[in-house]
């Protein structure tokens, strides 16, 4: 692109990215391709998130925390098709905040998941922008050949479970903004699980033959699940009650006079980062013991049914759904 | 992410972009990832520019030839190393601007690049921001293994050689701003090259086993010659006055008082999209016959040569380097 940028752009690429870069795949960041040798035996699976100030993440968030939500994202999605991400490509649309110890910080945040992950800095762009800063990034991952889980795999008779908690995502936002009013060490908590979501990676390659569906919780519990039954063909049931809190979470729900309203809330939020699967009754074990053989906890919250959409109960109770997002004919407001 | 932008995000992916979608690659851009099968015998290329309204195109450009242009940059990177583009994916970070309408347009650009050029869509992400519109794309191509042009290819003794014309994307950004005084049709040419460049992929995929090395010209001529320098650890010497001019160009460069700042500025100005070569000599006749076959203009302007970096002649006497983005030695103003 025309360097309007052109200093600030290629000592960024030289002095911060550079050092990211994959050993064999990114050239040293000296060209403008990446060049990936194929794998026989293997699918490619790639996936490609943005985020924005203001809109992702909050103004007053540190840049290596905004770097780490970045990959994090992404790398949730790999999470959920049982992918073992090995790289990815940046693009970075600074704001007139983000100034060369910004731009460390944020480098900071990738070099230390590239440590946490296994990944590698593949290309990508700097440019600069007017505007709020944005990111975007493109992980990329290798799964046996035909074996990545899709969302398309939901089958009636299917369970359908969650790993981790839901809700912290939603309340995380609102700590972080100081709107919530908690013990300080569950206000940081919820903040942090918000700004460094942790994705599901090793659980989703561990169940990767065990599962029908799979899809990681960005858009909201209900929101993605509907996106499994919409891919499927299937309608999913779920059971609100079942929806597994974190001790921060727990905290804040006790005390509220309508316990469905927050559930509700919890499970339209977003940002969890958590994985959804649906599994045939004859695997149910297996999995399960996937997730206590890495010590994490695995909610069943519903089951895979004939028709279409997301049916929510409370208590046995059906709950219209009033975040209409996912559905099918939903009355969407194009552009607004 | 988070679902800010829900209604118009998932309405915006299903209605506008599904019907862009790659047949087996995208799953109907239904899942959060693609799935792209190993292909033996061939390295994946990928690249991944951005660009942003206010910087890198004018908020009165319309959305069609932006969004070529962005797939064209991109695609301009694929070309210079002689990959066979199939696929991309897209970030779209919508400003509010962006209405339906608009979207419309965007992807009508889309749908109509993606025809010339044999490309499909793969998966993305849309959000929203409340700054200027920006874009990114990942454009993958395929390159028989290990054949992929690099910039590091330079050897001394290469002739450097480039396609079309150079210069015409600077006069064109004013020409677009309706900064420059030419006659009409020829400020319409102009324009149109800067809104819409043309990647040369036939060419780069002709000359794949004939060039050392390749790089396309998006950041000028002198400061993208200056990275094929840098990656070969080879100097270039460029005869300024062998600059190719396109016709309009030329009316332009007639009427100037000082020629030599004139080339200056056309070899610094970038947006070209052309690409430059670097050729060993018992192959610039092979590499120009297939320049004649695609009706091609290939023009010699330069050597390789040891040392390091661009030296700049006109009609034989040194020129200083204004420019210094791409130096080696800069004194960048890092995040300025």
């Amino acid at each position: 692109m025309a360097a309007v940028d052109a200093a600030g752009e290629f000592e960024t690429i030289r002095t911060l990215l550079a050092p990211l870069a994959h050993p064999e795949y990114a050239l040293g960041l000296m060209d403008d391709v990446a060049v990936l040798p194929s794998r026989p035996g293997y699918d490619l699976v790639m996936t490609k998130d943005a985020i924005v100030e203001g809109v992702h993440f909050l103004a007053a968030d540190p840049l290596d925390a905004v770097a780490q939500k970045l990959l994090r994202a992404n790398l949730s999605d790999l999470a959920a098709k049982g992918a073992e991400p090995f790289g990815y490509l940046l693009a970075c649309h600074w704001s007139p905040r983000c100034g060369w110890p910004e731009r460390e910080t944020f480098v900071e945040g990738l070099a230390s998941d590239q440590k946490t992950f296994g990944i590698r800095l593949l290309g990508g762009d700097t440019v600069r922008t007017p505007g709020p800063a944005s990111f975007s990034a493109t992980l990329l991952g290798w799964v046996a050949k035909g074996r990545t889980i899709l969302r398309a795999g939901a089958r009636p008779g299917h369970a359908v479970y969650v790993t981790g908690s839901i809700g912290d995502g939603w309340l995380g936002l609102q700590a972080a903004q100081g709107r919530l009013s908690l013990d300080p060490a569950r206000i940081e908590a919820l903040a942090e699980r918000y700004r460094r979501p942790t994705p599901r990676l090793a659980f989703g390659q561990a169940v990767r033959g065990l599962v029908g569906a799979g899809v990681d919780i960005s858009d909201g519990l209900i929101a993605d699940l509907g996106h499994v039954a919409a891919a499927s063909d299937v309608g999913i049931a779920l059971q609100l009650e079942s929806t597994p809190l974190s001790a921060a979470a727990s905290a804040w729900f006790e005390n509220r006079t309508d316990p469905q309203a927050a559930l509700e809330d919890m499970a339209s939020g977003g940002d969890d980062y958590e994985v959804a699967i649906t599994v045939h009754p004859l695997d149910e074990t297996a999995v399960k013991r996937e997730a206590d053989r890495l010590h994490l906890r695995l909610t069943r919250i519903g089951e895979v049914t004939a028709g279409s959409g997301v049916s929510v109960r409370y208590l046995g109770r059906p709950v219209p759904i009033r975040n209409a997002g996912w559905t099918h004919d939903q009355a969407a407001v194009p552009g607004d």
